[in-house]
């Protein structure tokens, strides 16, 4: 048995779903572990890890438009406005969503499903640079 | 230290929760893994994994007419509408909640409290086969 | 190789975010492992897992209203009433929330971010002794 760690950057430009499965993957190879779980820790807590369908684009248009709906920027709904107007949202639809995520690894491939990919979940306005922390255990 | 891995299948008949505990309590005695971590990742997007109270039915009445009102079947909400009207809300009520859980192992039990089950949350209305995978470490 | 496995016990009294997150790190420092990961999984299904900002008190205030207003106390909206009014909405935002987290470790430190703390997300209004498992695997 054995474990491989590494951290993957992100830059993200606005508010969208940014599909991060190939990096994922290439980690899992790089491991060597053929039989194991792949963990994705986000360490933000503006920004979130979401597993979604990667096949029609119109899903992740009414995904984003749901939750600013759900958590709405609307600065009378909230105390904590100093950090801008997207900034109390952004907690609140990370804390709607995952800080991480586990897949499991068989035959050196992540076991998702035909039509899941995996997404950083940027909540914020601005370009920012995300890190996600891999960690691979198995054998 | 070891693993072991298997694949569930959970046969859906419309939106409901369907509790799988003794399946996943099952695969936990057959790894022989006294200590460890189980994990369980949901193979699709529209459906989902809960730990959800075990001993009042009201709660799981409660719970889905919750999720079908704040991800409601709505098509004027929703441009992905090709796949069905419930499909746009079984994707964000899957975002909602879990595509994956981790439950730790002692004494060769799940350490689940008393009052919790483990299910599969179906947001569809159509019957369907749904695949959790089961992967245990440990020793 | 190897593991560690505790458990931590958190007094609550009320609604509110508790940061565990010391608590969480002297298990990590207890286990002796440098490189891998820590699961946490919160036994109940009235409480959950959180992680957040730290930093900014007012954001912990916001999470804690918006909470209260998506899944709210109204005896209307529930068939769930035996166990008070409190208890439904608790099961769903421990729903919207989560049940455990993993967070990789290295270097003998969790991997957090600057301004991520680990919190329990108490839903009751009465006091309650919480358990949460803490899983440690690495090397």
């Amino acid at each position: 048995m054995r474990q491989a760690q590494t951290t993957l950057t992100i830059e993200t430009r606005g508010i969208a779903l940014y599909d991060f499965t190939h990096d994922v993957a290439r980690a899992v190879t790089a491991s060597g572990i053929a039989t194991g779980l792949a963990t994705l820790f986000c360490r933000h807590t503006s920004a979130s890890l979401l597993i979604q369908e990667n096949a029609d684009a119109t899903v992740q248009v009414d995904l984003l438009a749901y939750f600013a709906r759900v958590a709405p920027e609307d600065e009378h709904l909230y105390t904590h406005r100093l950090e801008g107007r997207d900034d109390m949202p952004a907690h609140l639809r990370a804390a709607l969503t995952q800080s991480h995520l586990a897949i499991p690894i068989g035959n050196r491939h992540l076991l998702l499903g035909t039509w899941q990919g995996i997404y950083l979940f940027e909540h914020r306005r601005m370009p920012h640079s995300r890190e996600v922390v891999v960690h691979v255990i198995g054998e």
